[in-house]
């Protein structure tokens, strides 16, 4: 490894722990990542997953600082960051991280807390995605308007400027699997080997021109299979297309006007573009891999240089 | 057991195998069940799970007519059973009853099929709730109107004076089933105890008035257990509303007119005429328990007197 390490950057997920050596000029001297996601490890065993990995980088006289975004901050994580309410500026993200008391002197980890929305109509959290937001507001400070965050729980939230000023979560990619690995659906999807396009086009038309009976689209898959042959890739992206059109559409129903960006990883993001492009709506691509690793930047950059000065003198 | 049996009646479903030893005036003289349900029988071990259970109501000399009505009619059954097409008589399912050799002389079985939708926009099939509407027309035959019967996969069909119009099928049971238990909301319903008729109430309204976002509905559950404390009751009971509602609005909104029957078990068919009543639309519930049985005498009855009559010479 060239450069001297300056602090370390640490995505802690529910499934993944991703950690990158960043110099002081913000450049990634070196990464790596495990499989010890946050989902599956109790508070006590945070502390030795992250040496297991970050061990080689830690040069043993000052304490490193190593900034945490994701699950690792829950309830049932490492430490509980509580949520910030929106609206909220993301720059709060950053200057309202936790510190986590290490039984190792030559950590000086915090975490950064997740966003919600307490209203009781209309309740939401996130967390993870505040990182990747973050990002998004460095590389686009001017940016107003509502970014998609597509995934096992897709995020929407309205942005303006920096601040974020609501979210709302639909759960369309478990819906997807539950139902084609769990439901009698897996009958008729169960198998598929190659991506239709032409499945899922129609199954983006049906859910959001006809998203009144979302619950009355689902078993026609397996009737249709029954009666008239079955195909299971064309199940499978009809199944697809149809929980993705009927999130887009209920989005969009609200907040019809202007462009939506897209964070998302390769494929998944791929396929939203493209309902979203079957239902006529304007949408930008931009991947998210690299947009939390600029977030969690973003938020160390805060931290030394603004968040001293805000935060209160408690 | 008293008086002699005639024939008898088969409720054959995917979890559980009902059978009722019936005389010559319909009444039952005797009766019983196994969980030898159809799901779990290869097709060669349907015979023994019957006689297992028939036996000593085989006086060995004619061979004994036996109705069976349920998933041993479907392809994965023990005989197929093939689906009649919609529009379709009542009537016609107990005359296009499919024999079945047995290796037992004793033995004179016949399964009826299932209905079938051959409309590629909306195809819809039945196999079970076929002969709980026989029994409905038998009870009431000059009732037109739509039928919901509830379950797993809730059907709703247009009835008109014994002729069966159209068929829908909503996956409103095995959607509950799944979210409850599978998905995250498993942390938000799990453990309550209590049905909590508030709760249900909120769903059913929150399903019927603004379902076009039920997609946008079901995260919400998760963050106001999160932001405002966890009340499994109140979740579970909301949840079960959410799906119930979004079926009978998504119903209702194609077929608003007159009242709507309800063929169900107990405590579903009462949370369904609940729901009924709270979006305020006409019902009355018909327990579902005699029916099937009513709708088997029925078929044998038309099988005897009618269906040779009508049946095609070939």
């Amino acid at each position: 490894m060239m450069g001297q390490v300056s602090w370390i950057a640490v995505d802690w997920g529910t499934s993944r722990l991703r950690v990158w050596a960043m110099s002081s000029l913000g450049q990634v001297l070196d990464n790596t990542e495990s499989d010890q996601g946050a989902g599956s490890l109790q508070s006590s065993e945070f502390e030795p997953a992250l040496l297991a990995l970050i061990d080689p980088w830690l040069c043993g006289e000052a304490s490193m600082p190593v900034l945490i975004c994701g699950m690792a901050g829950s309830r049932q994580g490492w430490l509980e960051a509580p949520y910030i309410s929106l609206p909220a500026k993301l720059s709060d993200v950053a200057c309202r991280a936790v510190s986590v008391q290490t039984g190792d002197e030559r950590l000086s980890v915090s975490i950064l807390p997740g966003l919600c929305q307490r209203d009781p109509s209309s309740p939401d959290v996130i967390r993870g995605e505040e990182t990747q937001l973050l990002g998004l507001a460095n590389a686009m400070p001017n940016f107003s308007g509502q970014v998609c965050l597509p995934g096992t729980h897709s995020k929407w939230v309205e942005l303006d400027q920096g601040k974020i000023l609501s979210s709302k979560t639909y759960m369309t990619g478990e819906l997807y699997k539950l139902l084609s690995t769990q439901s009698i659906l897996r009958h008729s999807v169960g198998g598929s080997t190659s991506w239709s396009e032409t499945g899922f086009a129609e199954g983006v038309r049906k859910g959001s021109f006809d998203n009144h009976s979302f619950a009355a689209d689902l078993f026609p898959i397996r009737a249709h299979g029954l009666l008239f042959g079955a195909d299971a890739d064309r199940a499978a992206a009809y199944l697809s297309g149809l929980v993705i059109g009927t999130e887009i559409s209920a989005e969009l129903g609200t907040n019809p006007l202007g462009k939506t960006i897209i964070i998302g990883a390769q494929k998944l993001a791929d396929h939203y573009r493209t309902a979203f492009g079957i239902v006529g709506a304007d949408a930008e691509l931009i991947d998210a891999g690299e947009l939390t690793l600029l977030g969690l930047s973003t938020a160390h950059k805060l931290t030394e240089q603004t968040c001293d000065k805000l935060r209160d003198p408690v």
